[in-house]
């Protein structure tokens, strides 16, 4: 047993120098985001190539896997057990990945997000492409290199969403998209609308960040433990121990789209900030999957953020940093406002009905991408197509088109499912906690988080990597990913909502 | 030849890893001081050493120092023969130090500039007293291990300023010391005064930021390659090609010390973006010395900043950023506001003659700190009493005395007397470029700032590290640094404001 101790520490001192790396490579992206002044660019991404090969280089050094192979020798049991298993899925997963290709793929993704803020400025794809056409033929190549076997889009769905594949998304999305394209032909058939004025006037930035942080921080994200900063697309990101950041962007003529983005990414920063201290600089003191993540953001966003109770609490707060703007709308008439179903170009500022129609388009065409039958250059035509299929409207152009988001700048094929995937878990999570607590509606009243934070905290947050995220998902709700609770959500609200 | 030239190859590209790892150090530590939120500062400070130690590890790598003896072998000349002998010197160096105790002074770097801030903000000394006992024994411990022969603090010191030592500094300073107590005597007997009141105004702090910043960028300062930040204490910090970055505080009731302060950390900046990109990522594009780094940054600070001639240009845009609040001020009065000598407590803040009263009471405290003749615990007393006896003025607290500057938090000993062999050398260049150029002062009253800075691109940017600072400063200036033009300088200036 001593002997274990000692090696575990010596597991432990080695992840922790693995963990040093990711923050410094964390930092240099959100810098290169938020701060870095454009000429930086070319040297930002000779950096990150580096320090991604050093992080490569450590991860598969043979020592690390003998103290795995050690370690797995001796017997231990709990978190310890959970700590060298989950070792040995990175350092295996890294095993797989040629040194080069993982440094080629740094580079290329800085280089990426950085053509594709000019592409999105300028609305000029053609800017872009030949940054995605590498990506495409990286991301073949990473999928050969972790499993020569599978199709190659469920290898990188399975980066993002561990144990999930093309054809299980599919089969949750199917009565899903099914059910939704009924529902918004049952809100346009109501014949009701939900006006949108109250929320369109001019709103002072500095006043939207002011309600929407003190906000944010009441649900629980923590400012001595993270900070908010302007972004062309709003993100989350763990820098280190202690130090979780977010950024948005804002409109000053639509006061929904920095408010709901600020509440969002704070939910993926509190799971970050609530994961586990004793764990921190290992992988069990990481997320489960990128689908537990987005049930976090988009759980305060919509479940929170969205509902009538909260705003019967929190727009006297909102009246109150804009005086005289909303003083003559009644409280009904504002959660309406932020919750009109219309079909629009931009995922992020979609609403809670439309928005997985934004998600399944990206999943097909990325599929497309992958698999062969969708060439980079008529990305923007087929992009344009699906829209006009699943939300009956045209892009005007690719900034708010295929160029909107930044996930395929930087590489991230596979990852846009896990967005619905997150939605329909933060109702599954919602639903489990009202067992739990009760009436969260009444909290909500009175503008008490903590139940929810706490609850959260000790389900999913403090559990870190210890459990896969299906084993997660059955302990934090007693059942599997499933769409019914989103739908059951979905339909009476917007049923209320249109008067159907 | 072909051999010589893979090799060299070779060498770049394992100097281009160590440069990319001294991005990510240097992005680090700007971000602690300026964005982190303070709950990262532990997490950061295991980073920083982390870094630091695999920084170190790569410098050490016998393979590099190999490389570096084949390349000596090869008779090479030119760059190619000044970059193998650059390199030779930063290995021998980083061979002489422990790992360990690289990676230790990076984490009480850290923790100390974090406890700094702390006990700056609470006048509290007990607070950053352990660390600063901390940083002395590691400073000797580091001077025993690159030169257990030489005077602790003649090593320390060689660190910053290349070939210098205490008694080389000493023999500069007497003669200076001397003659700026006669010419602050002189300044005190002429009965002549310098009224401060236009300059102690309350001024926006956007507009001293608009005003500074748009001269800064005249002089030469590229914001595509840099940007301005706040921190406690002023500083230029190269993050890596393309990315020079400057910080400043405001005062809100004295226009000087942002205004000056962006100017010197502009001269600073300047010289860091005009180092040759041909040699970026390696010893050769790196800077000389601090001394001649000081010598950047005095010289726009002061030769130009705080020059007649630069105000007759600038006044009126000055003016036009502060509508009504100079408007009936001549601009001689001006410059002799900017420019009255008056004993104070801040270095960063003071005049160009009692400057180098602070920076002397430094260069004695800290060689009592190395040579054990002044403990820690009486460094605040020790403090007061050279004010007292070199300024005339005793701190009434520790805030703006023992613990105003940064230099001290991170470990910085030896570095102080740089500010003034820099300031001497800035005159010297300045003697220079007026024989090269003629008269400068028309170029300021016409805004030009032109030939100032393609003159020092040329003499001293674009040399990087090729020569030792004496060949540079005698091939710049046609002989060795000296203090006979700065004094020149000083008694004719400040004769002429203060009528003697």
């Amino acid at each position: 047993m001593a002997d274990a101790a000692a090696s575990l520490e010596a597991l432990r001192s080695r992840l922790a120098v693995i963990a040093d790396l990711s923050q410094a490579l964390a930092l240099m992206r959100w810098d290169q985001s938020t701060m870095m002044p454009r000429g930086g660019a070319a040297g930002r991404a000779g950096a990150l190539s580096s320090l991604e090969r050093l992080r490569h280089e450590r991860l598969v050094d043979p020592a690390l896997a003998d103290l795995v192979a050690e370690l797995e020798g001796a017997s231990l049991g709990g978190d310890d057990a959970a700590l060298v298993r989950e070792t040995r899925r990175d350092v295996e997963r890294a095993a797989k990945q040629p040194a080069d290709l993982v440094a080629r793929r740094a580079r290329a993704s800085s280089l990426g997000r950085e053509a594709w803020q000019q592409a999105r400025a300028d609305a000029d794809f053609a800017l872009f492409a030949p940054h995605l056409r590498e990506h495409v033929e990286l991301a073949r190549e990473m999928a050969a290199a972790l499993d020569g076997e599978a199709e190659p889009y469920d290898v990188l769905h399975d980066g993002y969403e561990r144990g999930s594949t093309a054809a299980a998304v599919e089969a949750t999305f199917a009565p899903l998209r099914a059910s939704l394209v009924e529902l918004v032909g049952a809100i346009r058939e109501s014949g009701g609308t939900c006006d949108t004025s109250p929320v369109l006037q001019s709103f002072d930035e500095a006043g939207q960040e002011r309600f929407a942080l003190e906000v944010a921080t009441l649900f629980g994200y923590d400012l001595h433990r993270g900070r908010l900063d302007r972004t062309v697309h709003p993100f989350a990101s763990r820098i280190g121990r202690g130090d979780v950041r977010i950024t948005t962007r804002y409109d000053p003529h639509d006061l929904r789209n920095a408010i709901f983005a600020i509440w969002h990414e704070a939910g993926h920063g509190m799971y970050e900030q609530g994961l586990p201290d004793a764990y921190a600089g290992t992988p069990l003191g990481t997320y489960a999957s990128l689908g537990v993540h987005e049930s976090q953001s988009r759980l305060w966003e919509n479940l929170v953020g969205r509902s009538l109770a909260f705003w019967e609490w929190g727009f006297e707060r909102l009246r109150a940093v804009f005086p005289g703007q909303l003083d003559d709308v009644p409280v009904e008439r504002f959660h309406a406002a932020v919750n009109a179903v219309t079909p629009s170009f931009i995922r992020v500022e979609a609403d809670e009905v439309t928005y997985h129609l934004h998600v399944m388009a990206r999943f097909e065409l990325e599929q497309g991408l992958i698999d062969g039958s969708l060439d980079v250059d008529d990305l923007p035509a087929a992009w344009n197509e699906r829209y006009e299929a699943y939300l009956g409207v045209t892009p005007p152009d690719d900034r708010v088109g295929c160029l909107q988001d930044v996930h395929w700048s930087e590489g991230g094929i596979g990852y846009f499912p896990t967005y619905t995937l997150g939605t329909l878990l933060s109702v599954q999570l919602w639903e489990a906690m009202q067992r739990d607590l009760g009436d969260l509606d009444e909290a909500l009243r009175r503008g008490e988080f903590g139940g929810i934070s706490s609850w959260l905290h000790d389900r999913i947050h403090s559990q870190g990597r210890r459990f896969t995220p299906a084993e997660l998902v059955e302990r934090a709700t007693g059942g599997p990913l499933a769409c019914d609770p989103f739908l059951r959500y979905a339909w009476a609200k917007y049923g209320a909502l249109y008067g159907f």
